[in-house]
């Protein structure tokens, strides 16, 4: 049994909360949150939670095994080196840190004292993603062309971050994920419409080996909300509506060949047309299976594909292309500090 | 009765015919075209008009007093000049030209001859188009702070030319109409996924002074046809999906305001989030209004809202589009040649 | 402080434990089911309520005030009863019961107790229903011409009971509640495919007074989720969907006026075609908001739109729709026992 | 070459006439209208076609083979024994006549004469419908459960017709073909809001041997307009939704499986939820095709799909149909005239 603490109960935190306190395996004794508010409320949802409003009484308590870090992204570097520095494994909300050198150090750390990371991308976790590196790692879409990701809304403007730290980790571990591939620069426009010092809209552009590319598209004032990925494949392409329950995921048998007849040295595209399929995808809660996941790695010793490293890519990502933002979109070539 | 002639009956000839010669005012006396099978084909559709496989025909026929070309663009140059040099009004397909030093002696030459030219920026007689000019002209709309636009599709790749020059005219004459403005610098990301000196895909960020910035998203390689554009105001925001055929524009009662109290020195913004309206919108075939504006123009004298002018800005945007895709998506200034 | 006991924790259960839980000024004390293992997933859940798998723990407690009947429709009536007749307030799944006969006789006796019962329409109690509750009282649509409603699906094939018993009780209790009115008279055709005395499909036509009509499509069997009602009315028409998170309700300014010119005697129409609204909706959960109103309606002793009597009518017209289907579909006069 | 003569250029006719006139095999010579401007909006567009306003000028001309009739259902009749005494093949609009008696003596006399007649039942010659009936004809979807049609829009109300005869001709026309079986009884419910003898929103169901099930919506009182066709089958079901253009067709790997455990005498449903495919479909002009269909038939003596006795057993159903509609909406036994 793996004795669990949280620390922060606000706009995320309840979700954790709810899934960690029903996970086989887990005994979630205490939560911390600075809102005595907050805390009630974990109190009548759970009378057998205890809470604090104070980290020591999680980071550094003899009887807490591992500790879920729900703060902003400002405290996570400091919350999470108190843990390992306690021997506790730790759970920390995405952005993994708010830079390179903090998640590096955490890293290290943790493979040090021998312990745990994983990174909140919760997104790895759900039916659409798995498919699809399922029909990437088999063949099924052939080579990768580009991944193209709009993930826009009416967002919530954060004073201590800008679109790109707050959406962008989602695309960023996902295509990590599908491509098993590291962008080796990115260029970034946007514009910060009020004046915070704080992107509310940007458009990211990753440029890659072999061919590929992708680009995000993140925007805090949209009058709508846009969850579209289209995945170009020399073979197929998917389109991935993630607000579409019925069919969110479409494999279309579409593309263009490229023939060269090498007498006339003339090139010539032929197009295809097929058929589309939608899986079937399985309705499982993702926040649900991670934390079952967390449970697993800790007690097989396994290290998650959402481990620390995986944080410190997103992280590498995210500082370069803050970087091309604030100097006027120039492309930032990203360093391999992950090896 | 205007005498009028068409060059070129490929891809979007037709559609030109039918309207032009259905269209009062008009007597569409002869088509021109290289190839036997379609100029059979409009023998046969329509017995009264004439047909040739020689251009000079109709540029320098002394019954023509108009000239539409439907050609490739990088023929537009030589056929317009020709035109103009034998005192015929143009009606040009878009893009304009392939240059902007081609548009700019074109459009000089057309002043100096007293001559029309009108480009085929067809949308801008869409009814869409027409309701977002409105909205945004009488202030409904408030300040602009963003158009992001996403033109996509299985699109047949051009030997000539690339997915920019091939889409993003339908966007830049959008914009540049709905805005009255023009950008100072433009920055482009992109691929060429099949080595063909032609990019398939490209993302185009437009700098706008006042907080305004527009992005393009063109791909040739889209398993779905997208037609989607957001347009961000300060007063309301509105989403316009060409392929909705019901809800074509839909304007939202949504925003963000920014309150800065002095005294704390702290921004603090409040959100909006009231009904949506999706306004009537007359089913009216652009083209054939196009044709009937063509002919009022010519008729009384006056300067078309999609006049040579409107046409060179439109290839001035296109042409540094292309310089920054060809040096490393370096932001390019975009020159004000038309004053 | 009201102490309320659950029965019945299977497929609705949790939703109306978790709802009423969390519902201020109620005290859930005891949840009862059959199964050891729902009852144990109470406990770990919930560890302060107590568990129980014998119906008399809550229906006879002296620590009971209120019972939450969420059990299969052929139970209600003899668990309902027993509540009642122990001084105890009820809240009952729908449908009510499976007789009027059965309805008539707990509606009598909570009346000769003084106890309310309250039936679990839990439509009622969401933004979009109050939404076009108010634009019908209000006038905005006019006189109503007709409600027609889809509410297909993949559904669980039910052994005791028919698609009419588990699908309209959710549409009947919406019409009743939007017109305010009781149909005359129904008509029913339908299928059962599987030979199982239990249609799987049916079609209801529903007859009322004054020009109105209303029809219900419901089916086991759809390959997909459709939650579609169109209403129309002499002035605006609209669209419910209820699977659209984004518009759930349109309101269409289109219509059909007929003339008549006297001196002819002839008919003249003429149409409206006009904007479309979506109008602005309230994301609460509505099972939350029909926990705190039971609440209120004891407290003050009101009775709730949702009473016996409003169960009592949709029993009504199911009994009514069960005949017609018995009978090759003729159609059956609803009586109106509730005065 | 087969010359052709048209009666009726009003809504439809101008779709005809343009289809007919590009036909190979077709010399469209004549149109008649009792309209001149719409017989002057005839030549402008197509000059080689004679105009008139006489129907003897085609129904008796010598220099005619072969006849479209697009008129008013009411003048169908007339029209067509005209031109079937006067030897010519005929192609009339949906529905085929206003009565069975009628349908049955045309059909009768075009054998006798030995004539073609072509009922204009256009949705067979869609891409959809074709890969609808192979589908089914080739066991892909099973046995067949049931057809459920949605054809609703604000139509234009008719006078000397109601809205079952207006849409329901397609549905009727497309089921019949589908399914290759006739409904042996019909009960429909409608309302006539506006006191025209003419309902003006129907639903009809339709009762078949075998199991099978058909129901059809029609509305012209619909603030939005559905064309929406749901198909179960034992094997898979499927989903026309005629307005979508990137996936009209959806087949749906699910279904429910009765299993019969004979011992305990008891039944159990299983369910499948599998993927979905949207097939690939060509998008031609379905009118297009007809025209072509029309003369090979009429060149190779072949019976066409919708030959007169399809119409007639269209016109059948709808005169059922009526018939219900006129009695209280009793189930009325459709004869089976067609042999």
């Amino acid at each position: 049994m793996l004795n669990l603490g949280v620390i922060g109960y606000g706009y995320w935190g309840p979700n954790i909360v709810r899934n960690f306190f029903s996970c086989p395996g887990i005994n979630l004794k205490r939560v911390c949150d600075l809102s005595p508010e907050r805390l009630a409320k974990v109190t009548s949802t759970y009378p057998s939670i205890q809470t604090t409003h104070t980290n020591r009484d999680i980071t550094t308590a003899t009887d807490i095994d591992a500790v879920a870090i729900i703060t902003p992204v400002s405290t996570h570097y400091e919350i999470a080196r108190e843990c390992l520095e306690n021997g506790k494994h730790i759970f920390v909300e995405k952005p993994f840190t708010s830079s390179v050198a903090e998640a590096l150090e955490l890293v290290n750390l943790a493979e040090k004292k021998n312990l745990l990371i994983m990174v909140d991308h919760t997104f790895l976790f759900t039916s659409a993603v798995k498919k699809m590196r399922e029909l990437i790692t088999q063949g099924v879409l052939g080579d990768l062309y580009y991944i193209d990701s709009t993930r826009v809304n009416l967002g919530l403007f954060q004073m201590d971050t800008n679109v790109v730290w707050d959406l962008a980790p989602h695309d960023l571990a996902i295509i990590n994920y599908l491509t098993g591939q590291h962008p080796h620069t990115v260029l970034a426009t946007g514009i910060d419409h009020f004046h915070q010092n704080s992107e509310n809209l940007a458009y990211i552009t990753l440029f890659y080996e072999n061919n590929f590319m992708a680009h995000l598209n993140v925007n805090w004032l949209s009058p709508v909300k846009i969850r579209n990925t289209l995945v170009g494949g020399s073979k197929k392409m998917l389109v991935w509506n993630d607000l579409d329950n019925e069919d969110k995921i479409k494999i279309y048998d579409k593309g263009v060949e490229l023939h060269t007849k090498e007498k006339i040295y003339q090139a010539l595209f032929s197009y295809r047309s097929g058929d589309m399929i939608s899986p079937n995808l399985n309705p499982t809660e993702a926040l649900s299976e991670e934390a079952r996941y967390f449970v697993q790695c800790i007690d097989s010793g396994t290290q998650p594909i959402n481990n620390g490293w995986a944080g410190l890519k997103v992280v590498e990502i995210l500082a370069a292309t803050d970087q091309s933002l604030r100097n006027k979109s120039i492309p930032i070539k990203i360093p391999s500090l992950h090896g």
